[in-house]
C-alpha cells in the first residue's frame, strides 16, 4: 500500500523547478482562500447570532460512530420505496451524489446507495427546518455518508435524475456520519459517464496501460456542455470512488454472480471444490512466466493454475472438483486482456469413455451462465450497458446447441476469408476476433468451441488424438472473439507423460511428486481453466480487463 | 514438484558410501526377483498353452484411454446399489482395494469408490469365467483401476467389509483401465486405521512436524495382529494416496461444506462475494511475516489477509462484502495449528448503529453451519470418527443462545480455576485451552466468544471502546478451546486511524491508498477473519491442521 516498486536503481529525483513554482503558486492560492472563508466565517457567525437556530439537534455532524449506543431503529434500503410508502417517516444512510439549493428556501439532495438513488428535498419550514440547517445541507461536500430521516412522498412526475422515479424525501432530519478528509480526484457522476465503446477506444486504452503516465483526465465537448471523461488510469489510481459509480456496482455483482453460477452448475454435477496451494516447491508448467518467493532460507514459486494439483486430486479419487482461486502470471506484458493476478475458474472430472464428456458439460456450464445473467441480472447489465453500450451477448439455444468446430474447419473459414493458410499454423488474437465476426456473421453467435488442436500448440500434459498424433484431445472456448477457456483431456500414464515432458523440453526429475500421482494409478480426466475476468469483461464488452478486477495488477501496477 | 528448496547453500553431496552398498543390494535382488518372475512366466506359459483361455475378451488390460471410442454405455456408483438391483447387470469403474483368491474357484475384490464399497466376487464358471481370468483378478494389484460387469445379488448375510452391505456383485467382466507403475508407499486400508486421538497423539504430532525427517512408519500390536501405523509425514508425502482414505474423502467433503454454508448464509444476509489481489506494493499489517515476491525489477509481496482490500470495499460501497481466498504467513512455526498458506474465510460489513451486528451476525453464521453440518453430512463425519474418535461437537441453541463472555469475564473464570491474574495481560494458547475445559463443564458448550479485548491486543486498525480506551471493540470465537475468528468494529476515520499506525509504530505515509480510502468517506464498519482449516480440523477434532489441507504448506514443505 505504498508507492509502485522503483523500476530500476534511480534514485528519486528532488522537485524541479516549474514544480517548485507551481507549489508556491498553490500555496499562495491556498492563504488567500482561507482569508476569504475566514471573513465570510465571521459574517456569517454575526448574521447567525441575530437568529437562533431552532433546528439544531435536526442537523450536524454526528460523533465518530465507536458503537456508543444501540437504539435499534430500523433503516431502509432506497431501491425498497415504492409509493405505498407515501406518508411514512423513514431513516436512511446514504452517500450525498449531489446538493444543491434552489433559492434560498429549499435544497435538493441525491441520495445514492450502490445502484440506486432517491430525490431528497429540504424545505424552510418554521420550528422544523432552519436556514442554517438549509445552509449547512447545502453546503455537504459530495460523497459524504448522511443519516438522513424523511417523509416518503409521492412525486408528481417521474424523477428523471434519480433510480427510484415515484417517490422522494421530504427531509426531517439530515446527519452527517462521515465525511471527506480531501478533495474528490473526480466525482461519481462523472466516472459514471456513457463512454463510446468502440475499437479505437479499446487501442486507445490498451496504449494508455502502456505508459500509463500520459493518460491524464480528459475534458470534452457534448452538446455544448462541458464535461469530463476519467480516463482508465485516473480511475485505477482512485479505485476507492471509480468503484462506487453505479457501474462498477453493476459489474461487480455480475462478477460475483458469475461465480455463484460456476458453482451451482457444478455442485450440481457432483463437484466438490477444493483448494490448493499457491507456494510451489518448483517452477512448473513454464518456468519463464513464474513469480519467484523467498521462502525462509530457500525459494517458493507462485503457481501458474492449479492445473497440477487439481489433476492430483482427481489421482487422489476426488472424481470431479473444481477450484475458484487466484492464479500468477509473471508477463510483462500490457495488453487489453492480460494482468499479472487473475481468479481462475477451474475444474477437472475422471471421464467414463471420452473427453467430450468433459466439453459437453463446459457447455453446459457457459450456457447455464449466460441464461442465469440474462434472467436473474437484467437490471445489472442495463446498468452497465448506459455506461457501456454494446451488442446483447449472443448465444445459440434449441436444438442444434453450441457451434463447434474442428481447428481444421477454423483455419478452413479464415482462409475462406483471405487469411493466407501459411499464416494459420496458430490462430493468433488477430485471426481470433476476425473469426469471431466471421462465425457471428454465419452462426449468429458471440459463444462457440474449436475442438482437435494441433499437438504442438497444447502443453505437455495434453492426450493426444488416438489416430492423429499430431492433433489433441483438446479445445479452447470463446466469446466475441476472445479466448475465455483453455481445457483437454491430460495424459494419466505416468510413462506417455514423462515422454511429453522430455518431448516439450521438461525434465521429469523436477515434477516428481506429480509423476507420482499417476505412478499411484489415476483414471482417465479432463478438464479447462477459464478467467472469470475475461468473460466478465467479454461477456459485458468493458473492453480492457482492469475494468472486471476489483484492484487490477500488472507489471507496473501494485497499488491500491 | 521438486525436491525442496535447499536449505542454506550447501552444494548437493554425492551418494555415501552406506548408499553406494545398499544401491548395490538393492539391483542384486531386483535381479534375482526379475529371473524368478521370468521362470514363473515360462512356466505359466506352457501350462496355459495347455489350456485354452475362452474368457479372453472378459478381462484384461485396456488400451490407454485417448477417447478412442464413445459407446455411451452406462456406468454406475457403487453407493446407489441396492437389493432393488437384484439380477441386474451393471458396470462400475473402481478402486481394487483389496483382491483375494479363495481356493482356485473364486477372488473376493473390494471396489472402492470415494467413500463407499461393495464386495465383488468372480466365480469359475464354464465358458464364462476361465481359470486364467481368475488367476489374473487376483493378481490385480491393490489401488488398480478397473472396469468392472456384474450382476448384482442380494447378499445372504450383511458383508461388513464394504460400506454396501447388503448387495454383492458376481463378476461377468473385469477390465484393468489403469495400473501402478510403483510400489504403494502403504495401503489405504492401513491409512484408514483408527487413531488413538489423544492429547499425547497430538503432541506427538507437533513434535513430528518440528523433525519431520525421524518419522517413520510404525508397527503396531493390537489384538495380536500386527498392523501398520502410517505417520503423519508419510502420509502427507505421498498423499495421493493417503487422500484416498474414506477419512479422507469424507475430510474433503466436509471442507468444501463450510465454504459452501459460508456463502449460503452471506448471500442470504445480502453479501456479495470479491476477489482481492494478493500481490501487495508493501509489507503491510505487519511486515515480520510477509513473503516477498520478485516482481520484475521490482519487489512485492503476498497479502496476509485481505483485510485492507475488503474494508477499501466497504469505502467503495459495496456494504457487504465477503472473499474465499489464501492468505500466506511467513511465520517460521510448526505447531499443530499453523501453516505457512491457508484459506481465509473474510467479511466485512458496514454497521448501521453498533459492532455487535457484525458480531450477532458472524454468531448466526456459525450456527447455520454447525446445524447444516449436522443435519446434512452425518455420513461424512461419522467416517472421520471412524478413524478419529472424538466427543460430538457441542453448541448451545435455544433462547439463551451462544455464549459470550467479556475478555474481563474470561480472565476472571481462568483465575477462579488457579491461573494467577498476573500472567492474563494475554489469553495463551495454554490457557485458551483451560479456558475451553472450564467453559465445556460449566456452560455445556465447545462454542463461544469473547468480546473486548484490551485495545493492546489488537492491530491499529480496531476501534477503541468509546468509553475505556484500553478495551476496543472487538471478538474472538472459540471452538474447543482454540480461536478460530478474530474480528472487530474497524477505525473508518482517516484521523484516528493515522495516530493508532504512529502509535503502533506504522508510518502512515507507507500506507498511503488504504489511508486515502477513509479519507474519501467510509460508513462505520466492522468483520471478522475465519481460518478454513482450524474451524474444519477443530469441528472433527484432527488434531493436526495439516490434516485439513488438501497439500499443507510450512516452513519445511512445499511438495507435493
Amino acid at each position: 500500500m505504498s508507492p509502485r516498486p522503483a523500476e530500476g536503481a534511480e534514485a528519486p529525483k528532488g522537485p524541479s523547478k516549474s514544480e517548485l513554482k507551481k507549489r508556491a503558486k498553490e500555496e499562495e492560492k491556498a492563504r488567500k482562500a482561507a482569508e476569504k472563508a475566514a471573513k465570510q466565517a465571521e459574517l456569517e457567525a454575526q448574521k447567525a447570532a441575530a437568529e437562533v437556530d431552532f433546528a439544531t439537534e435536526f442537523y450536524g455532524k454526528l460523533p465518530l460512530n465507536q458503537s456508543q449506543s444501540r437504539p435499534r431503529r430500523e433503516r431502509v434500503q432506497i431501491a425498497s420505496l415504492t409509493p405505498e410508502h407515501d406518508g411514512q417517516t423513514v431513516l436512511v444512510r446514504a452517500r450525498v451524489q449531489t446538493s444543491r439549493a434552489q433559492g434560498s428556501k429549499m435544497v435538493f439532495l441525491n441520495l445514492r446507495q450502490r445502484i440506486d438513488s432517491v430525490q431528497a428535498l429540504l424545505v424552510l419550514t418554521p420550528g422544523k427546518v432552519s436556514k442554517q440547517m438549509l445552509k449547512w445541507a447545502a453546503g455537504l461536500q459530495t460523497e459524504s455518508i448522511v443519516l438522513a430521516e424523511g417523509v416518503v412522498k409521492k412525486s408528481p412526475e417521474p424523477i428523471k435524475s434519480a433510480t427510484v422515479s415515484d417517490v422522494e424525501l421530504h427531509l426531517t432530519q439530515l446527519h452527517l456520519i462521515s465525511g471527506l478528509d480531501t478533495k474528490l480526484p473526480f466525482t461519481v457522476d462523472d466516472a459514471n459517464r456513457p463512454q463510446e465503446n468502440t475499437e479505437q477506444n479499446a487501442a486507445d486504452q490498451e496504449q494508455e496501460a502502456e505508459a500509463p503516465e500520459e493518460a491524464e483526465a480528459e475534458e470534452g465537448d457534448e452538446g455544448g456542455i462541458k464535461i469530463k471523461r476519467v480516463l482508465l488510469k485516473t480511475r485505477l489510481d482512485n479505485r476507492v470512488v471509480d468503484l462506487r459509480t453505479q457501474t462498477n456496482q453493476a459489474v461487480f455483482r455480475l462478477q460475483a454472480a458469475i461465480g455463484s453460477f460456476f458453482r451451482e452448475y457444478l455442485e450440481g454435477q457432483g463437484f466438490i471444490e477444493i483448494h490448493s496451494p499457491k507456494l510451489q516447491g518448483a517452477a512448473t508448467e513454464s518456468g519463464a512466466s513464474v513469480f519467484e518467493v523467498s521462502y525462509f532460507k530457500g525459494k517458493a514459486y507462485l503457481a501458474q493454475s492449479p492445473q497440477l494439483a487439481k489433476q492430483m486430486a482427481i489421482a487422489s479419487d476426488f472424481e470431479r472438483v473444481y477450484e475458484i482461486g487466484p492464479v500468477f502470471r509473471a508477463e510483462n506484458s500490457f495488453t487489453h486482456r492480460h494482468m499479472t493476478e487473475f481468479i481462475g475458474l477451474d475444474l477437472e472430472m475422471a471421464i467414463e469413455e471420452h473427453y467430450h464428456e468433459v466439453m459437453e458439460l463446459l457447455d453446459g456450464l457457459f450456457l447455464h451462465l449466460f441464461r442465469g445473467l440474462k434472467q436473474k441480472y437484467a437490471k445489472e447489465i442495463e446498468t452497465v450497458r448506459k455506461q457501456f453500450p454494446a451488442d446483447e451477448f449472443k448465444w445459440r439455444e434449441g436444438p442444434e446447441g453450441t457451434l463447434k468446430l474442428s481447428f481444421r474447419e477454423a483455419v478452413d473459414l479464415l482462409v475462406a476469408d483471405g487469411v493466407p493458410r501459411e499464416d494459420l499454423d496458430d490462430i493468433d488474437t488477430t485471426n481470433e476476433k476476425r473469426l469471431g465476426r466471421i462465425v457471428r456473421e454465419k452462426y449468429d453467435t458471440d459463444y462457440f468451441i474449436i475442438d482437435k488442436f494441433p499437438m504442438a500448440l497444447r502443453p505437455f500434459y495434453t492426450m493426444p488424438d488416438p489416430e492423429d498424433p499430431t492433433l489433441s484431445n483438446s479445445y479452447d472456448f470463446f466469446m466475441r472473439g476472445e479466448e475465455i477457456l483453455s481445457g483437454a483431456q491430460r495424459v494419466h500414464d505416468a510413462k506417455l507423460l514423462s515422454e511429453q515432458m522430455r518431448q516439450k523440453g521438461i525434465n521429469p526429475e523436477s515434477m516428481k511428486t506429480y509423476l507420482q500421482a499417476f505412478q499411484l494409478g489415476c483414471p482417465p480426466h479432463g478438464g479447462g481453466g477459464i478467467g472469470l475476468e475475461r468473460v466478465l469483461m467479454l461477456f459485458l464488452k468493458l473492453n480492457n480487463i482492469r475494468r472486471a478486477s476489483l484492484f487490477p495488477r500488472d507489471p507496473k501496477r501494485l497499488e491500491p
